[in-house]
């Protein structure tokens, strides 16, 4: 059983809703000994493509992102849900829904930041619906990057975000696949 | 001369409105080679505490508390600015004013995640006028357990946020504190 899977299992609770709580290690409290250890699972992952910089979304994404960016020595970028003052010169900007909040947010991301030289890989918490992803995919696309590949700790294989990339011919590598959720009981993706 | 003030020297550039502008290294993109040094300088200052525990607020501090919480090996909280539908339970909460974007939030940190023994480290990206700081301790507080110390990756000392928060008995620890700022020059503090 992957690293992921077993900590949500011994951590995670379900809440009325569908929502998966993983406060408790992988956002609000961020587990930093489990961190580092999924920091180096993405590295190995994605050791051999040459990943030149590591994009997320603000605020969640970013302690996944930054595991991986240390585990990888790349930097880190992370889209910003709001411009403000402190983001100066011409961004790329694209509209990002939240199911969690159920608002839609225009996401910005400093054009200096990612070059057409870039090799880039996307990293999130959580992968349901994948309007993050292709947010911040359409944000490389703007700059002429190349997304690498895409990674998420933990997606809802039963919102079809993932399975909606991977059939478009991105590289989406999921550290645990929920693809059944009770009141009770998860069920993992096997391949 | 510290790593902190090399780097803002190197990199920062000031913006009009008495902005400094960080967002190669420390926001909106992160310099995670840097980091890693900048989290063992944090566990080094803070190594003899026994701190069981890093708070920051998101998303800015939240490079630089995952930084010092894999350089410590103690879990980072984030408080939240708004709260949503995957925060459940009591929650403390305090309002923050920001004076980067101009208004005043509720900041929210689940309940069970403080506890009363714990000895806690605030760490954040900007100290100025101290309005973050002061809202993660009176959390802090408000919890039973026990403000170590704070540390800022970056004070501005024109603003008093730190000195008054020294003045109060608090240990902060800047990286770097910029005394002076004009449209071409930084002038750090010396001790």
């Amino acid at each position: 059983m992957k690293k992921m899977e077993e900590k949500i299992l011994a951590e995670a609770t379900i809440l009325p809703g569908g929502v998966l709580k993983v406060g408790s290690f992988l956002n609000q409290q961020v587990d930093t000994v489990f961190m580092k250890e999924i920091g180096e699972e993405i590295a190995d992952l994605f050791g051999d493509d040459e990943i030149s910089k590591i994009l997320t979304i603000e605020s969640s994404g970013i302690p996944i992102a930054i595991s991986a960016g240390f585990a990888m020595g790349v930097p880190v970028v992370y889209a910003k849900k709001n411009k403000s003052s402190n983001i100066s010169g011409d961004c790329y900007t694209t509209p990002v829904k939240s199911f969690t909040h159920g608002d839609t947010n225009n996401v910005v991301v400093t054009k200096e930041y990612i070059s057409p030289d870039d090799r880039i890989l996307i990293v999130d918490d959580f992968l349901a619906h994948g309007s993050a992803l292709n947010g911040l995919i359409n944000i490389v696309g703007q700059a002429g990057a190349t997304v690498v590949g895409c990674v998420a700790a933990i997606e809802k294989g039963f919102q079809m975000g993932g399975d909606s990339l991977r059939a478009k011919g991105y590289r989406v590598e999921s550290l645990a696949i929920v693809d059944e959720m009770t009141d009770s009981e998860i069920t993992f993706r096997r391949d």
